[in-house]
């Protein structure tokens, strides 16, 4: 029995591996953005929100105001962008990946969004935790430029 | 046999009431946000400052700027808050404490200060870190209501 399970540990660890290829935890986060930016700039919201963990304990604040949850968080996003002009082109810039644990990550970072109008921009903080789907965004606090 | 039970047993109890004198780490970080907050509503801004990271790498960030090290995140509160009245009255509220690990911990909640002609009032998200000589703030993005 014992054989059987630590057989079976070993297959499930090397199929794991494989699937998530041979990528660091950096560069997992590091792509967890970077299909968010994607997604965004198809104007793909549902998409942008993979990145998020769903769930009713997501925690999103910007402009001092609170989101609880993900379907909270989707809902606010889908009501402040409701076009692609307003979603304009959304830029990442000066990431900084840090890991506080093998199953968490805190990010900083800077954002911006190209406009036709305007030219909003700010910074963000994320926390991360890696789940067996990947690392999703479990806190989100994001500030704009005055 | 019967003294190595008796021996064990006071072993047992004795260890019990040590770890139970013991703070957690959740009292411990209250106990941080805590002392901040009385050496605020003292004026007394460098001990407010003990709450954070002795580093250049302290990450601090209010109203889209940034402040990077414990000299630079001093300098700025000295200058904005330099006198008593500036200062105001500091409370801290619905703090949520999450530990990410044994050595790091996020923690987000409410802050207002009672002022004379005012009361701003925002929220805030930390990231402390475990050090030898207990837990400390790594990071602060702090943000205002409008």
């Amino acid at each position: 029995m014992l054989t059987l399970i630590i057989t079976l540990s070993v297959l499930y660890t090397s199929w794991l591996s494989n699937t998530q290829g041979t990528r660091t935890d950096n560069e997992q986060i590091q792509a967890v953005l970077t299909d968010q930016k994607n997604a965004w700039n198809r104007g793909d919201i549902e998409s942008y929100m993979q990145g998020y963990w769903r769930s009713d304990s997501l925690l999103f604040t910007s402009g001092g105001k609170i989101q609880r949850g993900w379907e909270a968080t989707f809902e606010k996003y889908k009501k402040s962008y409701s076009t692609k002009a307003k979603m304009g082109t959304l830029k990442f810039s000066q990431l900084e990946i840090t890991l506080l644990s093998p199953e968490s990550a805190w990010v900083f970072g800077r954002w911006e969004l190209q406009r036709e109008k305007d030219n909003p921009k700010g910074v963000f903080s994320l926390i991360l935790r890696k789940f067996s789907d990947g690392w999703k965004i479990i806190h989100d606090h994001t500030s704009s430029l005055p």
